[in-house]
């Protein structure tokens, strides 16, 4: 396994035991860590803090993302693919995009390389996940 | 001058007075304020915490968001037009989109009422704050 889809993992499984929503995301330059993020809707009651945003947040201000790597246990939704199209983070690793993912031909319009890895370990956490608390994960992505 | 884009221009005025950039929104349900938000990308070191987002996070967990319009001094960017579509708020009424702009086509593409009122008092706001610092502008729009 890649080291940095590895620890998009690692923050995806600590997100679930602390109740939220297993979803991890590393943002990545010149093959170091910059940050590290997960989903903590339920841990800090907060809508946008998808785990790519908050990978984003935690990285602070950087001057560009033109030379990074976004990482992601699951496709992006529109949130976090608007945000990486406006940050212009050129490209995206995502673990998997069978549970869920409509943004792929909007991030590809926008000049940003989708690689979809598909990884098993990924889509059962997610597929767990939803059949646990499948009102938390409507909630997450709106369709209630 | 409508009471919520007032309070939207208000919170952007602030931002400018604590030396942030100053774009606001607020988030309305049935003619009441849910939140409000503006940039802090100085304030807090965040990049991700843009107005509409820090309206959208300061409104908490929220069950649905069909039934809210979504105040905003400029037109939103690429990831505030993303989490405008993904949080399915059905309409946006903009201050202004002549400073900054290119979301609006994405947005009603995934059917999203925009209204822009191309407010000179916003506008303005927005020529004041990019003659005088050019480079954190452009940081925000990730243009470095």
């Amino acid at each position: 396994m890649d080291e940095f889809m590895q620890a998009a993992i690692d923050e995806a499984r600590q997100g679930r035991q602390e109740g939220g929503i297993p979803i991890g995301s590393v943002l990545v330059r010149d093959g170091k860590l910059v940050s590290r993020g997960r989903n903590k809707r339920v841990q800090e009651g907060n809508a946008i803090k998808h785990g790519e945003m908050d990978a984003l947040m935690n990285a602070g201000r950087q001057r560009t993302y033109r030379d990074t790597v976004l990482y992601t246990t699951l496709m992006p939704c529109f949130m976090c693919a608007g945000t990486i199209v406006q940050f212009k983070i050129p490209k995206v690793i995502v673990g998997e995009a069978r549970t869920f993912g409509e943004s792929k031909a909007f991030l590809e319009s926008h000049g940003v390389e989708v690689e979809i890895l598909d990884l098993d370990e990924c889509v059962k956490m997610m597929e767990s996940f939803i059949e646990e608390e499948p009102e938390l994960w409507n909630e997450d992505i709106m369709e209630l």
